[in-house]
Order: C-alpha cells, then structure tokens, then sequence
C-alpha cells in the first residue's frame, strides 16, 4: 500500500501512477544532492543561533547530513521514487536516522526557498568551474597566437580569400571573442550569487530567520529583497544559458573552420590523430569529430534556452510546477559548456599549421590584388577606379589560364597594361608586406600583433587579479 | 592500453580521453538496441540470399543475435565506453562469441546506412505506440463530450466572458485539435517508413544488395531512392519533432484551462486527488501539477525540434558528426509525448464539472448581452447599434450596483430604458437558449451539438478501419 | 476628437494613443485585402441567399467591393490607422459608398471567422504559388543531373573526401528533399484548405447561414467540424511555417555546398557572375552572395516559426488578442520562400561545374584507397583488416611526400607491400569504376543513375496529374 | 540598361533581377541614416587631422552630408534599389553633390567596419533611449506600491491561492526583475559601445587611421583590439536581443496575470478603458488588450533571438553576407521593447484595485488555513502533523457545505475537533495578521514592506547618479 503524503490531509486518494512518473525528478536532480546538503548544514546552524535547535541537536543533524552526503557518494544511498525529488530523499534519510528530530530542520523553511537556494548554489561553483577552463582556454588561444606571428593564412570574406592575415591575427580574434564571454560568464555568476532562503513559499517566513547569518554561513554576495520574486524568477537560470548559447556559437564557428582548414581541398589545418576519428571501410579518411560534434551541440544549447524562454513565458508570479524542469537543460547545458571548453583547447594546442598549403591558397586566391591595385595609385599615379580594373583584368586573364599573380609571366603581364611589366611588381603583391601595411591598432602588421599579444596578456593579469580579489571575499579561488 | 581502433591503420596516437568522452553515445542510444538487433537480422538474411552467408551462418548470427537481445533486456549486457555506441557495442558481442563469422555481419553495411535505418525502425514503431495512445484520448474527449451536452459554461475570448457555450462543444474543440495531431503523426510515420539499408556510406554499396528483399523483410512501406539524400537527411526525426511541438501547444492550451478553470475564482473544474498535489505547509491546497508539468513541457518538447533544426542548418551534405545527436531530443520527444497523452487522458477522464459555478460565471459575465441586444433588435425593432448602447448601459449600471442580467430588479432595468422592464426580457436572457440560437454546423446548438458528436464518432470509426487496412499490409494493427 | 468606437458603449474613455499604436495591424494586414474582399463577396452572395439581402443590394455590396479593390491596387485607398486593420478599414470604406446597406454586411458574421477565413484563403492561393515555383525548381535539379552524369565528384562525409560519385547523384539527392518538401506543402495546403465562415466569434452564428453554399462559392475543401475549434487553432499556419523552415534547412545545406565548393580551395563549381558580387576594393573577390543570404534567412525563417509556437503556447481557448500577429511571421515567410526557391533555381542552372578541379580533390583526397584495399582482398586474397592497414600506410606514406595514389612511382609502392607495384593497381583506382561498383538501387553507377533519373521524372510526371485531378475540382491548375 | 558596379571590373554579366531584389537592405536599414552621416563625419574629420582631407574639404563633405540628413528626415531623399544599402545610398548621393570629393570619402574605409560602427552607434543611442523608458516603469512600480501597502491580495503558487500578501509585495516583485533588466540593459550597451572603425574589411587599413581621435569623437567607450574579431562577431546584438528576451518574459508575466485578475472570475484588477477594447456585437466585452498583445509579442521578440543565433551557427571567421539581416530583428526588438515598457508603464499606473473581491479570494481559497494550523502548534501544543490534518478535515467540511474559514458557524468547528470552538479561533486567521507575521527581510509584513520601499527607493537614487557619472563622460544623460 502506498504510504501517505505529508500533505495527505485533503486528499482521499493517493497520487496515480502517471502522477507519480510524471511528478518525479529524482532521476534528475540529484545532480543537487551536495548544494541541498550544504544549505541544509547551513540552515541548520541558522535555527541554533536563533534559538529552534539547540547545540546538540545541529551538531546531530549537520553530522548525519554529512554521513547522508558520503552515503550518497559511495553510491550506498538508496533513492526510491515516491521521494520524488533530492530534497526529500535526503530529509526522509534524516528523519530515517534522527527520527522526529530530523523532521524539525524544515521549520522556516518551504520546498519553494531551499530548492531555489540549492540551484543558486550550484550554478555558482559550476561557473567557477567553467571560469577556470576557459582562463585556460584563453592562455592557450594566447600561447598559439604568439608562435603564429610570422605564418600568413588567408583572411576571408564571404569564405573567398580577401587579404593575407598573420595567423596570430587569426588566433587572437578567438581569443577575444571568448573573453567577452568570460566576462559574461562572471556576470552570470554574480546573477545567481544571491540568498534566498527566508522567502518560505512566496511570502516570507513566520520565523525570524537570520539572513544576513545565512549569506556569511553560505559565502553569497547578497540578499534577495523580495521573496515572491526570489522563488518566481529564473533569470539566473535564463542568463546562464543564454551566454552558454553564446560561448557556442562562438565555439561552433571556429568548428566550422577546423573542418574547413583541415579538408584536403584546404589542408593547411591539422589535428592531432588523437581529436580524430578514421573510417572502419575508408583506410584514408582523418575525420575531425571533436569539432563536428561541438558544432552540433550549438544547437542542444540553444534548444535548452528555448526550452527554459518558452517554459517561463505567460506564467504567472510565484512557483509554477512548470519550473521544475528548469535543471534539466541547466545540468545538461553545464556538462555540454565543460567539454566544449575541453574540445576546443585540445584542439587549439594540438593544431598544426602548414603554412606552404596556406601561401598556395593565397597566391590562387589573388590575395594580394588590392595591393597591386594600390601600388598602381601610388606608384603609378593610376586613379583607383581604373587601377582596380586594371587589376580585375588581370585576374580574369589569370584565371582562364591557370596562372596567379606569382607564376603569370611578365610578357602576359603586359599585355593587360604596360605598367604591369615595370619592376616594383614583385614587390607589391609580397604576402607579408601586405599584412604589415595593416599598421593601424588591431591591424594584422607585425608591429600592431605585437601589440595586441601585450594587451591579451594584460588582460589576461588582470583577470588573475580580479580572482584574487574576489576570492579573498570568498572561500577559495575564481 | 587502449585496444587499436579499427580504423587505426593510418593514426599514430589513441583517442584523447576527451574525444571518448564527448564522442561516445552508447549512454543514450542503446535505446536502439532493439531496432539494430532487427535490422541486423534482416541484413544478415539478405546476406544469405546473395551468398554471402551461408544458410548455417546465418542461423547462428541470427540466433546469437536474439540471445544478444536477451542479455540486454535482462540487465547482464556489459556496455563499455569504448564500443561508443549501441552498433559498436552489439557487434563486438557478436564477434565475441561467434569469431571472424560475427565480423561477417558488416558485408555490405557501413554504420551510416545501418544508424540511419535502426532511427527509421524506431520511430515507425514509436509513433505507432503514440497512435494507440491518441487514439484512446480521442475517445475520452469523445465519452467526456456526450456526457455533457446538457452543462453550460462560458466561452471566452480574451478570457473574457463572451458567449455561453455547451460543456460537449468545449471538450469537442480539443477533439479535433487532436485529431488533426492524430493525421500528423500518421504522416510523420509514413516519412520514416522507408528502407535505407543498401546505401552505404553515402554512395551505395559494393554487393548486389537485394534492396527488395529487406523491405520486405522489415515490413516497410518503400525503398529510399537515392543513397545520399539517405544518409544525410532526417526529415522524419524533423517531422516527428514539429508535430509533437504541435501536439504539445494543443496540450498546454487545455492545461492552462484546467489550471484556470479550478482555481479557486473560476472553480468549475475539479481533478480528481490522484491528478493533483498538496502542500506539507498549506492544509488548504490542492495543486493541478500534472497540467502545469505538461505546459511547462511544452518547452523542453519545441527545444527539441530548436535542437535538431539548428543542428542541421548549413552542413553539407551526407553525414556530418554533428548528427549523432538528433536521437537525444527524438528519445525523449516520444518519452514526453507519451506522458503527455496518458496525463491528459487521466485528466480529461477524471474532471468534475460543477454546472452551478459555471453559471455563477455565465451571469456575473454577462453572457447573454448580445441575446438581449438581439431580443431588442428583433422584438422591439430598435436599431442594432442603439441596442448596443442599451444594453451597454444597462451591463454598467448592474457592474456598479453589484447586479447582474438576472438579478436586476425589474424597476432598475426600467430606469435605463423602458422596454427592458417589458416581458420578454427574462426570456431573452436565458443561457441554454443562447446556445440553441447558434443553430448552423459546427455551432453550439443542442442539435448541432449531436450532429457534432456524430460526425466525430465516424471519424473515430474510420481510423479505426483505416488502421486495420494498413495493419493488412503490415506485421501487427495501428 | 477621437470618434467614438463602435463598441464604445460602454466605456467611459477613448483608446489611448498606446493602444492605438500597439493594437493596430493595418501597418502589416492590408497584405489580406485581395481575400478579404473575396470572402466578403461570398459572404454577401449567402446572404441573398438566405434571404438577408435582396439581389439588388448583393449586386451593389458586391460591386462596391471590387470598386475597393481596384482602389486598393492603383494606390489610391487611403489607410487610417484608427481603422486599425484591413477588414474594417474595407468596411468603413464600403459604409462610407453604400450607407447603411454597407453596414448590414456584417451580419452573421464576426471579426474572429471573417480573419480566420482570409488567412486561410490567403494561405491557400500562396501556397499555390510557392508548388509553382517549386515545381520548376524540381526540374532544374532534374535537367542538371541528366547533364551531369559523367561528370565525377568527389562525396564527402565529415567534409573529409570519401567516395567518388556521379554529379548526377548529388543533385538528384537535392531532388529527392524538395520533392519531400513538396508533398508536405501540398499537405500544409490541404489544412489551410477549410470553410470557417459561420464558426461567428467562437460559438457559431444566430443565423441560419448556410456553409455548404459558402464552402463551394469559395471553392474549399472542407467545412469546419468546431466554431470553436475553427477560431482559436492555428495549425495551418504552424504547419506552413514548419514545412518552410523544413525547406530552408534543405536550402542552407545546399547554399553551403555552394559556398565551399565554389571557394578556391575547392573551385570545382562556379556561379554565374550575375549571382555574385564583388568587391569595390578587392578586385579579385566574387562572393557567392545569393547563398550566404539564404544560409541566413534560415535562422529568419525558423524564428518565425518560434514566433507563432511561443506565441500560442498556454494561451486558452478562442480568440486571445495575442494571435494578431502570426500574420507578421506569416508573411514575410510566404515572401522568403519565394525567394528562396527563385535564388537556388537560379544557381542551379546557372552553375558551371569543372571537373578537372573535382577531379584534383578527388585525388589528394584519396577517394578510391577503399576500392584499392577491395582489390587487395578479392584479387590478392589479403584479408581485409590487413589490406585496409596496407593501404592506410600507402595514404601515410604518399600524405608525407606530397603524392596521390596516381602519382606515387610503382617503386615507391612496392615499399609498402611488393603486392601494390602488381598490375592492376591502376585500374583498382579509377574514379569511374568506384562509381559504377556501387550498383544497388539507389546509388551512384551508371545504370542506376540513368534508372533514378526515370523515377525522379516519373515522379514529376504524377505530380503533373495530380494537380490536374486537384484543378479539376478548383478554379486553377496547381 | 544597368549602371555598371563599382566592382564590376571581373564581371561580364550585371546582378539578375533576383539577385538585386535578395540582396537590396535600403528596405529596411535605411533606419541607420542618422548613424551613418554621424559615422561618416568623425570620419571625414579623421581623413582631414592625417592629412587625407583639407579642411575645406572635410567641410564640404560635413556640410553635405548634414543636408542629405535633412533630406532624409523630410522624406524628399529619394531611395533607389540600385543603391541596395542606406550606405551607398548616402554615399552615392554625396558623390551626385560633390563629384568626386565625395569619392574620398571611403578612403581607409571598408562596407564593413563602417556597417558595423552604424550598427553599435545605433544600438547605444536606442537602449540609452529604452533605458529612460524603463526608469520610467521602474518609478510607477515603486508608485504604485507605495500606494497599496494597506492592501490585502491573495499570493499563489500553482495559481491555487497560498498566502495573503500586500499588494506593495506584489508590484515590487516586477520592480526588482525589471531592475535587473535594467542592469541587463545597461551592460548590453556597454557591450556595443565601441569603435571598430579602422578595422577595414576584416585586416585593418592601409592608412595612419588614427583611431583614438574617431573614439573621442565619437563618445565611445573603448577600442575594439581585433579587426578581424570586430566585423566578424555580433555579440552586441545577440546580448541585446537576449535581454529583451527576458524583459519580454517578464513582461509575459505581469500581462498573465492582468489578464487573469481582471476576469470576471477573479475581478479585483480593472483596466482603464482607455486601454482595452470592447466588442462591436458583446456590449458587456471589456478585453484587456494591451496586456494580450505583449503576451503574444514575447514569442516574436524570441523568435528574433532565434533568428540572429542560427544566421551565425557555423559561420566562418569575417564577414559573411549572411550577416546582413542581423538589422532586421534588431529594428524589430527595439521598437517592441519600447512599446512594451510604455504599455506596462500606462497599465501600472491605471490599474484599479479592488480590495473586496480579493479579499472574497482569499477567503474562499482558505488562504489562512496554514495561520491556522500554527495556531493549533503553538497556542494548543497540537503537533504539526496533527495540526495539519485537523485543518485539512475543516478546509474539506467547508468546501463541502460552501462555507469558508470565516463563515462556518462556531458549532461546525467544533464538529471537527473541540479546539477548533476555542476563543482565538477568530484572531488566528485574519489577513493581515498572516501577513505581518512574515516579518523578515524580503518579507510581506507591513514594517518589511516599509524597508522594502526604502530599498527601492534607494536603489533608483543609485541608478539615477549613476547616470549621472556616466553621462559626465559621454554627451548627454543617461
């Protein structure tokens, strides 16, 4: 016979099956099991010190609570569904051990506020988690850029070739756009770094719970102002996910130019055989799996922030049951976020560079026809408009037969325009002085990458600091 | 040290460790052990009868299969990280107990027509399931319907009170939402009827695969006609993920009137104990958590289809190792369908109409203004728009007295204009003549309202019968 | 002064100028006139029928109606916003030319059907236009692949070159999506195909309006089973717009390939140069423009459609004012796949392929190292794990000296195993042949080309007939 | 016949009629003239400080470029397809004044970082402008709830009633999610405050821009460190369109619940008329509109994030034309934004109250049941449990017999349990008094209410002076 809820009084018939299976999320939030314990230790320490549990009694509960903690651990800990969640699977193991005693930690204390506060909780050491990856992440954007000064890829619009780059440029507009979302990330941190619990089911508490006691005990950054609000809203959740959909896109780019840059007809990228996978039929295929697969999860994290958009909209204030399924994108999105992270330094420390491969691409793509064409109006006294048709014949006549800029005999130069022919032409389509001409702060010249390596290790430092910092307010680092 | 990849021939390093971790699928896909035991049955039967097996071959392979299938059903299969998925996994059990025969089985195969194919597999047998399901809601929606020809409650726009309504056209209304959900699922399951086993990895296959013998053998409605378009698409898994997201905002729409509709201010609804859930705080509530955990699916069911959408969007063609991932959001689509179904079902089954306070709702809204306008019209020949104004008047004078059509006393009504103190009047107003007068097919008259139910019950009948014509040509009903 | 509302009798304030900016759809509706006018011309004709309006007022109602129209088109309709949207804005003009008589037009009718029957009827004549226009996209892919069967590509997975295939192959597997697409726009085509006139605001009407006549003077499908039902759902156009984002999936994908394969790195297509754009500054850059556009109306497309699911999700039954703007996805999706389809037909006949580029990939790519170890087993009777690891060292060995499996010396193949300096070993290689082993239904020899491209034409041949079979019952072919 | 392209030098063939109708943008980013005649003066100033421009000349083009403003802003600048882009629109009709002085205008300038700069001068000018709308709502939150302190409303969860609250409770829970909006905000215009002039098309120029001068000149925030990184990533509007996303969410909220507490069911919220509408048929109709219509916007809004998150998925490095219609969600988003701030704002401050019917709420939804059972606990030293279910029985024996807490007769009570017949009985279930006892911080008691208001009052100083500090650095406030 099934047992009678805690809330049974009204009730005439127990839940049904599908309420049951429906209802549960044991299967799922478990996940929380160690942020429950801890709020709970903390909450615990909070009712001595306001007078509801003795000396005695908080040490008996923080300790079995701890116990519960490494029973769980250990996988020795039991879960049965009609617990339905973490929360009371780890209260009834305490009322289990502690009898009526264990049941007195719920005093000041609703399902609403603790499970709030568990998920606050959690998402704040995972993006500390996530934040150490992607420092490291940074540093090795860095590291790659500063051994890449002097290699020249293509630079692409429109995938067509455009203009030589050094590939610390290249490098290095990674490295920014994944600073934009350490800062992003942080700023999610600082969103869920909040204490809640006081704020009962939607209304307060009709005890007087310290709350200043709890964010010192809890180490949070502040105090909600608002209870209803506090168990309401999910914009920690939402903020989370959207700068996780953010990193990803991020992530799915530079994926999508592994794939590219390492494909025969590119070829001048290439990952390590480890990052690879081969085919049980093709003996010749290097597959780039890791990149692929990190493309494909752009879209898994973005359905989890749609999942959770869609979830909220139209809801009315206060807890919803709708909310409860709120963890399993934000779990599953911390999981995706850590390997992505993983992924991608594997990939960028294990690259390999084959600059002849790239030089190839960028004689056949003209990469230097602007320069010819500048050269004309410097050199020549040619105006642009005609310079740059000047140029495009040139190109054309290229094209039709095989040749490039480079290998076009002067003869046939020639024949397009006189000027083509004189000296100085060698000269003005160099690879290298074409980059260096892109002297201007956050150009791809040597100078101005030197530059730009010094800033990204400030602001590298910098980041180190505001760890410190932050951390000395706090228990441990980042 | 890690065993050598098959495909190891021209790689100097084992996978990372991260790579077999963000590449493995085994922990979601074995899902598909039941269609890959199928499909490798068949195949290895085809093999026979293009000689490549023998007749004793492939009664073992056939045989050890099913015992395959046995072990893992019963909890004794030992999945390992390093087979990655489900047709790894199977496979090298194969080879384990049956030697170089086993490696045999994948003559002819390659793991993109063979995956491609296990997903078709499963889902024609899932949607099928879900018909089953849908088709019993149909009928709870159809039995709850008959019942309640005779209660009135009102029809809202803009959830305001607009128009009384019988009870049975409401639950019609969502009939034939789901019915439309119901010839949706049915096509997206035409879409996955088709054999792709024969394609290869993208090109076809070196064997004179007996393409004809397969469907037959899997019982499935066509052969795919070109081997890339084979394994490169999945616009069944699209299909499947659209009407499901379809199926799900019909099924929040009705959550939501169930969550209004037995909330304490509109309580005309009430869920059985067994749908609903109490507060261990709050003697007093009763929670409808079934209808809101389901609104709120509503999300994680259209994140889904966010998922594989954006997945797919700019590959190139054939496969792509972004794909792997399609099966997450298409397992636990059909996981939440089907407990959508069940939950509504329940619901839909086990609701208490309480007529007297949908009538309470029907008079303080005001329903039968537009009856009295008409009676104004019709009756008294006063101009339509003047007896707007009238009648206007009058709602005003009730709203701020406290009255409503009904309980106006006779002399206040004369006040706003003599021929509201008329006979006639009481008549004019009354809800279940509202109803009748909305007399045209389709409408929410007594008559229609049977002609309705008629119509419905036909269709019901010809599923039924179209599901027995299909049944013939297939192995079992639906 | 702001003139009284029709339904101001009871309010004691005008709109304020908020409501009147947030609550206008003029702005966007007028795209509807062309049916609303057509619905109303039917309505009217029911009207008479029914006995509401006499022949001499329908003629007038009917006339003035088309006078409104031909307004409409030459630019001289004057819209007001404080006639909010189209279907009163045609009303009020109609009153303003025909007094009272224009008024009694809305008899028997709301503004919840009357908008619900032109979105229906407007869905019906575009989706019309879009199987057009998708129809002759269809033997684009057809006429090109006939041209293209000798021509041989390389096909990938992972983007990494796996087999050679027929050029033929590759855009009939574009056939085979679109004509998926196809299908399931004729099937959106058939939902939207419905007579809701008579469902009134959501409960019928209290006239005896006649459907059957309205549903034939239409000319549609079927007539609406639920008022209710009939107003509040908006399955025709999720379906629409889940079927064009279905579309746009299979566009970027082609776009994509269209991208890649006409960079430099590949090269082996090329755009027409009036599908292209350069550079005002590059003279060598020709940006596949087109494409890019339509990779990226995929993302327009698809939030489109998250548009309307979001917008519908948890909203109760009826009209709610929220549904006024599935218009607005609705359509600009009409327009962009309009586009869509032009632009791919476009680039389909006008791309050049050079198979002498295919060619070149197809070599450095290793395409045929499968066929070499194939050879290795069947002719040399080498199992085929070792002639798949013999032939992984021959790609590692020609990979490190910049060779193909065509251009490494017989001698330096003998290096690797005596068995590769045999004869034969050229022929084992040859593109033609690997694509003429893959002999299955379904794949890329020769023989079976030929016999796809009878069933792609078949295929279109039935889709002919059916429209005829279709137009025969409506006023239009398609 | 058509003008030849000012990249037409390759080209042998003009744009098709598809390509000019697909790629044209001056439909609708010709919303960025502003920005862009701003954009191009500080640059001409920079062209004239290195040496590019006299200074009469770079008065000139100043001098034109304003006049083209105003011919713009007067509707007399006539827009022409062939210009495709409000860029070269302005450019070209430069060029038609000034010949060409209005050529040198592009020196060291590229589309693409002068779009780019457009875009993020565009989004600072409009979220500053969102920001004073929002500041604004903040206000009429903090407005009203000092207003309604004394008022009692019923708090839900599971839209079953929960707890009395104070309606102050209720509309400083939107004021505290609406500021973090507001800080939200804020860092998204932080976001794009930045120049990315002088990053040319994607290298860098080949010209001494001196891009601290256009960073002063402009107002901005800081430098963009990668040229590659700034026209190649739109994080500035992807953050922004998030934001809005959970503005709209909460937006979503507030509308539900106006939406509910105005029916006639719940009717303790009233609308002004002025912002709803009524019925031209159901004279009673009163339809909440305003708040319907934001509802039903958050999916469009959403559907914008989606749009701008797939356009970029995959993407490679720099630009891709895919970009260009990241402008049209962006256009979109602001202007709903702002509606929906100002729609919020008016229904705020016009939203009447009406205490009696919440208090009927709260009485028929037993919302001191829980006040009751500690009363039993503390003052009958009744267990909890026990407590529980005494009330459980007498919240079911009133269901039952239509009674509520306060209207069954003292001898009822007593039926339950005798203590229930106790003095106190009365006392322990007023209203207020359950409110007053949640008396900790974030709390629903009145002194806490006071402190709350005290906290938001304090909190919009700060904002206040923070713009204050802000606006010393840039042009103006705010």
């Amino acid at each position: 016979m099934k047992e009678k809820k805690l809330w049974g009084g009204r009730f005439s018939e127990a839940p049904s099956s599908l309420m049951v299976r429906i209802g549960e999320s044991i299967s799922f939030d478990k996940e929380l099991y160690k942020q429950d314990i801890t709020g709970s230790i903390s909450h615990s320490r909070m009712l001595r010190k306001i007078g509801i549990l003795t000396g005695e009694e908080q040490k008996k509960i923080e300790d079995t609570l701890k116990l519960i903690g490494k029973e769980i651990e250990s996988g020795k800990f039991e879960f049965k569904i009609e617990n339905e969640d973490i929360h009371m699977s780890i209260e009834s193991r305490l009322t289990d051990i502690l009898g009526d005693l264990g049941k007195k930690l719920h005093t000041a204390r609703s399902r609403n506020d603790q499970v709030s506060q568990d998920v606050r909780l959690y998402l704040k050491e995972e993006i500390t988690n996530i934040l150490s990856l992607l420092f490291s992440l940074l540093e090795s954007w860095l590291e790659k850029a500063e051994k890449s000064v002097d290699i020249v890829i293509p630079g692409y619009t429109h995938l067509q070739i455009a203009q030589p780059i050094r590939a610390s440029h290249y490098f290095l507009s990674h490295f920014w756009a994944n600073l934009r979302d350490f800062e992003d990330f942080l700023s999610a941190r600082e969103r869920a770094d909040e204490l809640v619990l006081g704020s009962g089911a939607l209304a307060g508490v009709n005890y007087a719970t310290d709350r200043n006691f709890l964010q010192k005990d809890l180490n949070l950054g502040r105090i909600s102002e608002n209870s209803m609000d506090a168990v309401s809203q999910r914009d920690h959740i939402l903020k989370f996910l959207f700068v996780s959909s953010q990193f990803y896109i991020h992530a799915s780019r530079f994926c999508e130019e592994i794939i590219l840059f390492s494909s025969q007809e590119f070829s001048y990228f290439k990952l390590p055989d480890s990052l690879t996978t081969g085919s049980s039929i093709m003996p010749q295929k290097k597959n780039p799996d890791v990149a692929e697969l990190i493309r494909g999860k752009t879209g898994r994290v973005v359905g989890g922030l749609n999942h959770v958009l869609m979830m909220m909209k139209g809801t009315p204030s206060a807890y919803n049951r709708d909310f409860q399924e709120d963890k399993i994108p934000l779990f599953d999105t911390v999981k995706q976020v850590k390997l992505a992270i993983e992924g991608i330094r594997e990939m960028v420390s294990g690259l390999e560079i084959f600059p002849a491969n790239a030089v190839r691409s960028l004689r056949s793509g003209f990469s230097t026809a602007t320069d010819l064409a500048d050269w004309l109006v410097f050199q020549k006294k040619i105006p642009f408009r005609t310079s740059h048709e000047i140029v495009g014949e040139l190109v054309k006549h290229c094209s039709s037969r095989g040749w490039d800029l480079f290998t076009i005999p002067q003869g046939e130069r020639g024949k397009i325009h006189a000027v083509l022919a004189d000296p100085g032409y060698e000269d003005a389509i160099v690879l290298e002085t074409s980059c260096d001409k892109k002297n201007v702060p956050g150009g791809t010249s040597k100078p101005m990458q030197k530059e730009q390596l010094k800033n990204a290790k400030r602001k590298l430092k910098e980041l180190e600091k505001r760890f410190q910092i932050q951390s000395s307010k706090g228990k441990k680092n980042v």
